[in-house]
């Protein structure tokens, strides 16, 4: 079954956080977003705004379209 | 003055946009969104969610990491 958008950026972003050793709480301090909404995101029941995916790529240490690249080749699978 | 991102987005869209000679009302049309909301996109003035850049970037024949790509090269000007 083809990803969904949604879905793709959860797993993408709960990759990097984890190869960060970051919990979802630190990620979410650094982001000045909610915990909850983290939670959200990874689990793919959200879509974000480019606002947060630049504001969790740079917490995350990647640029934004090398992050939107690995969303891509998910979506691609 | 850096380019803030809704301002960076807006520039990105709307210079694809005029390659494919499309007006506003067409790639709003195509991309099932109002007028208006490409409007203010175009404009800089609102974040697009991360659904609305993957319907622009089908609609504008662009892959999403590469429209990103092109906006994360304006912010570094």
């Amino acid at each position: 079954v083809k990803q969904d958008l949604k879905k793709a950026f959860g797993i993408v972003i709960k990759d990097l956080r984890e190869q960060l050793d970051l919990s979802q709480q630190e990620l979410a301090d650094y982001s000045e977003v909610d915990r909850t909404y983290i939670s959200l995101l990874e689990r793919g029941l959200n879509y974000p705004s480019l606002k947060v995916v630049y504001k969790l790529s740079e917490i995350l240490k990647i640029q934004p379209h090398k992050l939107i690249e690995k969303v891509d080749a998910l979506l691609k699978n």
